[in-house]
């Protein structure tokens, strides 16, 4: 969403790129660089297929857009920028049983998804559609003050009885949107992938998700901002250091 | 699914186009022709980003198969291949409750989603997803002998009480994982959509639609091969007497 993207955006001076992507979708991007860090930032645009002018969210506008993004790089600088990693911020709900609070920010060891249900054998493990990250977060997250842990993804901000079930079947720390189908794309082109994850709702807490998630959502942006750099710091370190991500 | 569009892909000899999708997609297409009319029919393929083997069903990967078609015929033959319609052919379930039967063929009037739950102003109507068909399948309907009706769109083979609900509000007559996903994408790309759906299975009827689908998914797909022609026959029709489609 815009709210999650502009601090960092700002922060960062990143500036919009037109004619990034095809001019029949809704997606924006902004680009810049953080140190010797080549950084385009996308974000989903607003909806105007549905008429209702809100913030794309969910995985069928998230997939589309990290597709086109990624393959239109390709062909950017005479095909010598290469995308290296792609990291998913945003914010999602956390859960009390896993110890999240509000505010907490989560690097995603792995990703899963909790409203597709195929009860037909290998089709149930497609649904659930778990990818562990290329990326083991553990040392980063100690290193930075942040937690670890699943990214669990529907198209829905609510949860029901069986979508909780199948959470803790994938011991999700947090739920989202978008986690489990940006992994999928980043796979498909063969990227690796992070999520970093702010906590503006407790979905086990008691209190509706929509309520929580504005009152929390402009702190979750700043903390991003203040996160994102970080997160690119520590892996360009040791990109450095190892000669590789 | 491959076993939904064999039957039709083999009657109208169509050919595999190398190359059609980009090397790191799963997707596949076939081409060749109905009479005068151009025809494509793309499926999504096997899963390897899970490495499941399945077939690749489900809103993400129809959605990016779709999008990549549309702009990948607009560069071929010169730019004069355009592309006129989205057929979205396949199995659905049907309901008792809205007189739906095994085998029965629905064009659809339209397309929501019940898994989208998002209880925020605007997020609400963008989550439902409700997009009414660009082509009236009335009279289409009558002619050829098929129903018409609203498919409603989840990534899941089954359904919840939540599921049921939503489904009822948008007065669905059947139910399947991708006719939502693929007119969304059709509306960006300023394209008609419309849904050729065969009943495998009843919601409402007591059995598992995992178990039903598997009887019925050869038929099904043998009511399809003979349902498209006709469907593209009178659409084609239509065209040749209205100058349009």
């Amino acid at each position: 969403m815009e709210a999650e993207a502009t601090p960092f955006v700002e922060h960062l001076e990143l500036k919009p790129v037109e004619d990034f992507f095809p001019s029949n979708t809704p997606f924006l991007a902004f680009s810049g660089a953080h140190g010797k860090t080549k950084v385009t930032v996308i974000t989903m645009g607003k909806d105007t297929v549905y008429e209702t002018g809100v913030d794309n969210v969910g995985t069928v506008p998230a997939s589309l857009a990290t597709y086109l993004a990624v393959e239109k790089i390709k062909t950017m600088n005479d095909g010598n920028d290469l995308v290296d990693l792609i990291l998913n911020a945003g914010t999602c709900g956390g859960f009390n049983r896993m110890g999240g609070a509000i505010g907490d920010v989560y690097l995603t060891s792995g990703v899963a998804n909790h409203d597709r249900r195929i009860a037909i054998p290998g089709f149930t493990e497609y649904g659930h559609g778990k990818i562990a990250s290329d990326i083991d977060p553990t040392n980063m997250a100690k290193e930075l003050g942040f937690k670890t842990g699943i990214a669990s993804t529907s198209n829905s901000l609510d949860k029901t009885d069986t979508c909780d079930e199948i959470m803790k079947d994938h011991n999700a720390s947090v739920k989202d949107m978008e986690a489990a189908a940006i992994a999928y794309i980043a796979k498909m082109q063969n990227l690796p992938y992070m999520g970093v994850k702010v906590i503006t709702d407790i979905v086990d807490g008691g209190r509706p998700s929509q309520d929580e998630f504005f009152e929390n959502l402009a702190s979750a942006a700043k903390s991003l901002q203040s996160a994102l750099p970080k997160v690119m710091d520590y892996l360009c370190d040791e990109k450095r250091v190892n000669g590789e991500l």
